[in-house]
């Protein structure tokens, strides 16, 4: 034991002859074995998931991964048409604008089903309550697929397939459910929502589930980057945008 | 055809009804039938990877994704210490450190057996000639696995066992050859090199290749970081900096 | 007007012959007439500052520029260490840290003091009454500056000197006040809340604080990584971590 | 002296009673006496300039802090649609875009003076078998401003009017003048260029002349950070691209 107790971790040691994650000789136990996604699951959750576990993560890495010219992809890609030799930056710029407005559904949806969980009463009592006090119920509804995301029915489908319909994908049904009852309004879950109250059955900390979005879209990213360097995008939007853009400058006499 | 011929994409669409991904429905199609590294593939070479592919990849993403408390590691943990609720900037933060010093090899490497494959000659000769030239070899010499990095055998075997063992990795093994029999110096692929050579060998071009480690690593943040959440590391590591750290100002009078 | 409504910026404008910043002239009127302080006030507050409110604003920035080898320090210089053909990196991992741990208090002394001002009642009655609702108060006491941060009473003196004493500087000076009589202990006002404060009655938004504390911490960067260059601590400081290091991984049995 | 050499710094300190920079007093010393800029240069140089100098450095800045609305403008603002609630994350994308496409300029015109400087022979013969053997001359040349960059003459000007007109402006007055006369093509010299001459001049080391333009850039980032608050560009402008992308992806069957 060093005497910085803190100064410890069960992630990764290397030494002239092995490397090792999570107390697994890396070349022997783990490359040509385990997917990326499998290794992620180890890395934070200390044990390999089993291969429904892998399949379920899977597709919601899938369906987080990319969604056209986002935002945060134009930002990406516009930071590489100012640094192409620094594609890390690229890639950073894009994960940057993963915040509240995008992302924020995923844990929000976790965060709201943990609450309702923890409470007393029967499962519908304490969703009428929750939803009774609340203008927005996170999880439901979609700007673009107004009847029904597509992800949603694919993830309860194969949670089921696999045995890990768990509490909060059950609760969430129940949520959609109550919310029409109450409102009138037929919301679907959508799949941000839906990708939220999955991971958290999967045993994922609320903190951290917005980190397999940021996962998911690296991989968005990298298609986007490679597409850039193909066939620009971010140099010609400027040039547009720079033409079109008309200069409104305040008075400088005040 | 829009008018603007630059605005368009490959990657993904989406109406009220599906979400598109390279042309292929991501409920229907992706979702539950691949894993975020055939879907990664997907993306950037525009089809899907054969078994062998994907296996390759994943090993090679698997023994990219840690290497313990690296300095972009704790880059990462340090911004997660003042910025929890930025999950996504811990991330950006421990991916900006991946640059020339780090990840260099994998792109140099693979440029230069690029090269090497362009020129005129026999194998060997063009080795011979290319090695005489220069001081650094990129892909050769490890400071930690000084005779073996257990990463490159592992990736031969499984790049053999699945039909992949392609131009640059043989070259690879030549280039360490004629440099062991010129320099007498008998330094071993690294991890890095032959990563940069099976990425290529897979296809992939060569300013993209760095944006493997970048998504293999993001995995490795997310490891991290949820270890930070538990064991935190990034305050008691300041802490102690800024104790035993010696303030040696300049004289104020010149 | 263009078609796109949304399209316009009063910010900066270029042709063949003129560049112009917020409708000024910036080779014929701002070059070699304003300071970086002043022309980021008029980017923001579209006038140019007076006197006093530059020397204000120019004393705000200069404390907070810097405060030795602190976490989002030690991540831009780790980042340069990987990375040092990418300066924008490692100053943009040295920002990223700037979140609600450290840099919060900025803002959420200025929200605090904004949420009183809008209250009903006497100046201290309304002080009393959200001191005695709230567990912490924004911008009162340091870990380090126990009895006195000495940032604090130079701002206020540089608001005298200039007739900038503003409603928030001043009801922050009743909040200490009154937080010392409710609670008994007397915790100073610190430099964070200070400038919170002042940079709120400078007349900026709440939500653009940080903003500022983030461009004087850019100019504290370029000093680390000037020293960095010189005299490298991230290379060091990584390998005695990685030596010191504990490593203590989960059991692979579970 | 601690048992580790490396872990020392000449920038920042501070105890229960002060703060210091580079040996000075913050809050004695600092505050209320120097602009940000000063304070720029002390921590780099280790002295305080002289008013000229400060006068020039603030010059450059103003003159590289903003352009419109450039890629990495956009970046920001898109990045701030995304995560409204870490403006830290919108600048951190603001700055990754101003690598060698757009800020390179700056460095690579410092150091060729520096190279040209470091040769033997008369000034003119220097130049002459310099310019011959390269394509391009940093420095020289501008987009929009064909025939004059605005802000050359303005650099030159208060350089010389604080006596500051050093070795390199000097120099690249000449480079463009031989480069005419070899080609016959009248480049003025831009404002990156004589930026990188005059902060080379200034004393600042090629390395870390990008950081200025970062420093500069970030005042204008604050600016149109300001104008999103306002009147946001980033949604619409996604919604258009959105909208008015076409669909093109690469064919499933192959």
């Amino acid at each position: 034991m060093t005497d910085a107790d803190w100064l410890r971790t069960g992630i990764g040691d290397s030494d002239a002859d092995s490397i090792t994650l999570m107390g697994r000789d890396v070349a022997g136990e783990l490359m040509g074995e385990v997917t990326l996604t499998q290794l992620t699951f180890l890395l934070v959750q200390k044990r390999l998931p089993s291969e429904g576990e892998a399949r379920l993560l899977d597709a919601i890495l899938v369906s987080l991964a990319d969604h056209g010219l986002t935002p945060t992809v134009l930002a990406a890609r516009l930071t590489y048409t100012g640094a192409p030799e620094s594609l890390q930056g690229a890639v950073a710029a894009g994960l940057l604008g993963s915040g509240s407005v995008f992302l924020g559904v995923v844990e929000d949806t976790a965060r709201f089903l943990d609450e309702l969980l923890g409470q007393e009463g029967s499962e519908r009592e304490v969703v009428e309550r929750a939803i009774g006090e609340r203008k927005r119920v996170p999880g439901l509804g979609h700007p673009v697929h107004k009847v029904e995301d597509p992800r949603t029915p694919r993830i309860y489908a194969i949670a089921e397939e696999n045995g890990l319909l768990g509490d909060r994908l059950r609760l969430l049904r129940v949520v959609a459910e109550v919310h029409r009852e109450q409102t009138g309004r037929d919301l679907p879950i959508n799949g941000a929502g839906v990708a939220g109250a999955a991971l958290a059955d999967l045993g994922f900390p609320a903190p951290l589930l917005r980190g397999f979005a940021l996962l998911a879209r690296t991989a968005g990213l990298l298609g986007h980057l490679a597409e850039e360097m193909d066939q620009p995008l971010g140099m010609p939007l400027y040039r547009e945008v720079d033409e079109r853009a008309v200069y409104d400058p305040p008075d400088p006499e005040g």
